[in-house]
C-alpha cells in the first residue's frame, strides 16, 4: 500500500489562472437529502463550494430548501419532486455527488435510476452513502460514465462488494473495485482508496472526526475537487488527505471536530498547499 | 454533601482511542419541541452534538426542522406526528432525552408515553422539562431502563416528588430520588445531583445563566455525556459541571451568557479537560 | 434639557444576585413582524434576550418562525393569529412590547387593541413603529399599565402628538408627553426622552446608524432593560445611551453598523459597565 | 481605456453628515430569487444593506423568505406574487435592482414587464442577470428612469447588444452602450464599464472569484452605492473596484472567496476608503 502524505496536495491543488471564470471550475449537482437527512446533502454541498466548485446545484426535498440557503446562498436549489428542472441540471454537470442523505425509499430509489440513464462519458460520477446501499439492494449495475467513484464506509462496502468487514483486505478489496471499474474510497479511521492497481492509505485522521457528517463531507470535497483539478485520481486522494489534514489540526483545539467546521476551513487550508509557480 | 469539583472532569472525560467510528460515541434520540418551543430542541440538540455524540436524531415538530438543520446539520429530524419513523429510532438510541420543549399537549403526552413503552434496559433516559410536568400530572411510572434521570427545576421537582420548594432538604430529596430509582439533577444557582446514597452539590455556576434555554442545553449535554462515556453517574457529575463552568468563564466577559455560547464551547473546553493517558 | 451620558449606566446596570434564577431577570411579550416585516420583530427579540431578560416569547406571523429560532433559539415563539395562546402569555409578561414590524392591517389593529385590554397595572408597555401609527390613526387611548414607553421616530411622533416636525421643540414634545401619561422616546440623531418634568438628550449616536431596523432594536433593548431593572425610567435612559454608545464604538471600524450588531454586542458592553459593588 | 483604480474611493465614499436618518441613504427594491435561485437574490440583498443602503425591500418567491431573514432580519420582505404590495415599494424606491436568480419563466417576464412600466424619472435601474436575458429574448425596451445600469457578463451582454463575445471589442461594446443610453458593466476578470464616451477598465480582480454569485453580489453593491452617492456613475465605478479591491484581499488568505464573505467585508472597507474631510 501506498501512504497518501501532503505531497499529493501540491500536484492536484493547481494556482488558478488569471483568465478564468466560474464555468472554469466545473458544474457540480448533489442529489440527496430526504425530508430526515437534509443534513447530508447540505454538508456535501457546503464542502463543494467552499473546496472552490464553479456551480453547484442541490437537489433535494423541498423542506431543505431554505436550510440550503442558509448555509449557502452560492448554491441553486432544485426540488427532487421536479425531475423535468433537474434532468437538465445533472445532465450538464461535470461531475454528480449522489447518495448523502438519499434515504432508501421509492423516490430515492427513482432519483438514482434516472440519474444512472442520464450519466455519460464527460461526467465524474460520486456514489456515496444510500445510493451505495440502493445499489447493493437492487442489484444495479453502475452507469458508464468517464469515471465512477464510490465512497462506502465499511458496512456500505460489504453490501456493495459483498466482502464481509473481516475479509475487506486490501487483494480482495482490490479485486473487487477493479471488477467495478471505479475508484474505491474505503473509510475508516485510515481511509483506503483503491485506484486501478494501486491502493493508497491516508496517513492522517484522528477520532475526533468520529461524528456524524463527516463522509458526506468527504463526498463534497471529492466532489470539489474533481470538479476542478484534471487528474481525477489524484483529485480524489487529494481530497480524502485534506478532509483528515484539516481535522488533525483542528482536532489540536477541539474534543470533536464538527464536519461543517471542515468545510469552512478549505479555502485557507487549499491556499497554503496550492501548487507553488 | 460532596461537591462537585474540576476533579470529575478527567474521570469522565477520556481520550479517544484512535480506532473508532460514530457509533462508537453512542446514538442519542431528542424527543421535544412543539410549535411554541421548537428552540429547546434546538438547543438540547446542539448540546448533544457538541459534546461529541456519534449520531443525534431530534423527534420535533416538521415547523423546527429548518431551524434545526441551520443550528445542526449534523442531526437527522424526524417529524413527531410520524412516530413509526420515530419507533426504531428511539429503541436503536443508546440515550433517549425527552422534553425540552415536549409542551403538554395531548400530542405531548403521547409522545412521551410511547417513549416510555419503547424504553428498554440498555438506554439512558433522560427525563427532562415539560416531560416531568405530564410525569407529575398524569402519574406516569417512569419505565425501567438502565438508567432513569431527572433534571428537574425546583418547580418540577415539586411536581414530581410532591416535596414543596421550600421542603426540599437534602434528605428530602433523597429518599424521593431513592424511590425512584433515579438519578435526579435539581437545578438552582447551585444545582444537587442525587446519586444513589450520595448527594453531590455543584461548585460552579453564576447568575449570568438565569436565562431561557440554559436547562434545555444541560439535558442535551449529560445526553452526549451518558452517550460517550461509560460510568453514568459520573458522566452525569461531568456534564453539570461542565455546564456551569464553561458559563462561569464566559460570565468573565458577558453580562448574560447565552445557551448556544455553552455549547459552541464544549469542543475546547472538553479536550482541556481530558484524561491524560 | 439634561444629557445622559455614562453615568446612567452604573446607576441601571446592577451586578446580579448570585441567588437568582430567569423568572428575576423578568417575562417579555414582544408583538409584531407581519409576513412583510418579519426581520424587525427579530431584531427587537434579539436585543430583548441579549440584554439580559430572562424569559422571552415572541408574538408574530408564523412564517417567522423558523428565522426567529435561526438567530434566536432562546426565545419562545406565538403564532399571531392565535390568540388563545397569546393572551396568558401576555398577561404573564413583566415587560410588553408592541410595534416592531406590527403593519397597519387589520390583524394588527385587532393584535393592538386586544393586547391593550389585557395589559394591567403590573406591566411596563413598550409601543414602538407601526403600532404608534395605529394608535394615531385610530384614536385609541393608551391602556393604563404601570408604565407607558413611546418609542417614535419623528414622524410617527407627529402622527401620535399633532406636532408637526418642525414644531417638536422640546415644551411641545414635554406638555403633549406628560398629557400621555408616558416615557416619551423621540428618536433622532440625538434621541430625546421625556420623563414627567424633564427632558434627557442622548450624547451618543452616528450617521452610521442611519439603517433599517435600529428602531427595532432600540424598542428590544427598552424592553430587555426595565424588564430588568426597577428603576423604569432610568432603564429606559441606560437603554437609549447604551444603543448608540455601542453604535459609537462599533463606527469607529465601520462605514455602516447594523443593528443585530448591537445586540450581539451587549452582553460585554453591560458588563463592562454594571454597577461595582 | 481609463483605468479604474482606488483614487475612485474617495471621490465616492463621503463622510457620512451627522444630522442624517435612515432615508439620507436611500430606498432599494431588489426583485429577483425564484425558488430555484434563491440564493442570488439573497446575495445582491446582502450586499446592499452592508454597504449601507437605508432602506432595503427584497421582491422574492415566498421560500426565500426565511433564508432573507437569516442572513438579513434589516430587509424587508415582498411576496412576488403579491404585485399589489410590491407596486408602492417599486415605486417609492430611489434604486431598482431586478434580476439575480430572477429566472426566466413566465412570473420572471411579468415582473420584468411590470417593474419597466413602473419606473420613474427619478429612479436608477439597475438590470442583471436573468433579466438581462429576458430583455434580450423578449426585444424589450429599458424603460427611461434617470439612469440605466446594465451588468451583464459576456454571454449576457452577446444577448442583449448583439456582439458576439470574440467581437466585444471597446469599440463595439460602446456604440452598443450608447444606443442603450445606459451604463454597462461587463463583468469579466477585468470588468469593463462604458459609462457615456468613457470606457473604464477596472484594475482588480482574482480568479479565486470565480465562483457562483460573485454577479448578484455585484449588482447589490451598485445598488447600495446608488442609493447613497449622488454622481451614479461614478458610485458604479466605485462598486466595481470595491467589489474585486476585497476579493483581491481575501484571496491573500483564501483559494476561493465566497460572495457573502465580500459583503461582510463592505463596512470595514468603506470606513478605510471613505473621503477625508
Amino acid at each position: 500500500m501506498k501512504k497518501i502524505t501532503n505531497q499529493i496536495l501540491k500536484k492536484v491543488i493547481r494556482q488558478r489562472p488569471a483568465d478564468s471564470y466560474k464555468g472554469t471550475y466545473g458544474r457540480i449537482a448533489l442529489i440527496g437529502g430526504s425530508q430526515n437527512f437534509g443534513g447530508a446533502i447540505i454538508m456535501a454541498s457546503l464542502a463543494a463550494v467552499y473546496a472552490g466548485a464553479g456551480l453547484v446545484t442541490t437537489i433535494t426535498d423541498p423542506t431543505n430548501q431554505t436550510s440550503l440557503h442558509d448555509w449557502l446562498p452560492e448554491a441553486m436549489f432544485v426540488d427532487n419532486h421536479d425531475f423535468k428542472t433537474a434532468a437538465p441540471i445533472i445532465k450538464g454537470a461535470n461531475v454528480i455527488v449522489i447518495g448523502p442523505g438519499l434515504g432508501t425509499d421509492n423516490l430515492a430509489l427513482s432519483l438514482l435510476t434516472r440519474t444512472f440513464e442520464l450519466v455519460h462519458e464527460n461526467q465524474t460520477l460520486i456514489v456515496d452513502g444510500s445510493a451505495l446501499t440502493l445499489l447493493a439492494h437492487n442489484h444495479l449495475s453502475l452507469p458508464k460514465p468517464s469515471l465512477n467513484i464510490l465512497t462506502p464506509h465499511q458496512m456500505e462496502w460489504q453490501r456493495v462488494s459483498g466482502i464481509k468487514i473481516a475479509d475487506q483486505t486490501p487483494t480482495a478489496n482490490q479485486k473487487a473495485a477493479t471488477a467495478l471499474h471505479a475508484i474505491v474510497v474505503i473509510k475508516s479511521h485510515r481511509t483506503e482508496v483503491y485506484v486501478n492497481d494501486t491502493v493508497y492509505q491516508n496517513t492522517g485522521g484522528t477520532p475526533a472526526q468520529a461524528t456524524g457528517g463527516m463522509g458526506d463531507t468527504l463526498a463534497g470535497m471529492i466532489g470539489g475537487f474533481t470538479a476542478q483539478f484534471s487528474d481525477k485520481a489524484k483529485a480524489t486522494l487529494a481530497a480524502v488527505y485534506t478532509h483528515s489534514a484539516i481535522a488533525d489540526k483542528l482536532a489540536k483545539k477541539q474534543y470533536v471536530v464538527l464536519p461543517h467546521q471542515i468545510s469552512e476551513a478549505l479555502p485557507k487550508f487549499m491556499l497554503k498547499n496550492q501548487a507553488e509557480n
